[in-house]
């Protein structure tokens, strides 16, 4: 039988200073669910078809323990990334809502292959994006005649 | 119009030290398919419904440009985490496949709410899992009568 592919991410992880602060920006500004909130170690939040996990990297590079087995030691420091997946329609009611919230646009840019991406930053200053799922189609050359 | 919920990542980042390496391990090891490879930027690596975006950060800190447009900066130090989701018979075959090429699997762990885990590394030090779906149900307490 063969080894089956890996096909999809359960867990993007990000680190973050200030777990309060970052319950209160993921949750009420960009409205995800929170699954799990351990004020003192992680905010594990809900996106389909897998978590987001923001952690502070001082309590998750001392690993863990599940009934005495490992969980092993991570933590990343300085601004990590990631990416949202978001209608262009949807873009241009988050653009608002964001300005509204005072949350600045660090910047906007439409890709060459088509579709939009807006960047902005988390309190912890981790480099968050809004984009469109079509900025990932390559651009395929015309062929020669 | 309601703002639209924000409901799946497009983008997981981590970061690396030899993107060279990188490319032989998530490729070679573990079969991800490569969509973009700039040896002295990036690894980019096709995962539904997103992608898996590999970086030096010496390089991505230094941000980029589209045509004018700003591509903020962004970049960690440390070892990062991140899980790939995978069927109970997939872990399996996943055990045995990585041992036979050699890499360590760090820990299992076979979680309270039902299914596994198993944990190892990537060239840099990153912590990868691969997990079944449902280590993420809740397991809610029964009621007292």
């Amino acid at each position: 039988m063969p080894t089956p592919p890996i096909e999809t991410v359960l867990e993007t992880c990000l680190y973050v200073d200030d777990l309060a602060a970052a319950h209160s920006f993921y949750t009420e500004v960009l409205g995800l669910r929170c699954v799990e909130f351990d004020a003192e170690r992680h905010l594990f939040l809900d996106l389909e078809p897998g978590n987001l996990l923001l952690f502070l990297a001082t309590s998750s590079e001392r690993g863990g323990d599940v009934r005495g087995q490992e969980i092993p030691p991570h933590g990343a420091r300085g601004p990590g990334h990631i990416a949202f997946m978001m209608s262009a329609e949807g873009l241009e009611l988050w653009q608002a809502t964001l300005r509204a919230q005072h949350i600045d646009i660090e910047s906007v840019v439409d890709w060459p292959q088509g579709g939009r991406s807006i960047y902005f930053r988390d309190p912890a200053g981790n480099s968050l994006e809004l984009a469109e799922r079509r900025i990932w189609n390559v651009v395929e050359e015309e062929p020669a005649e």
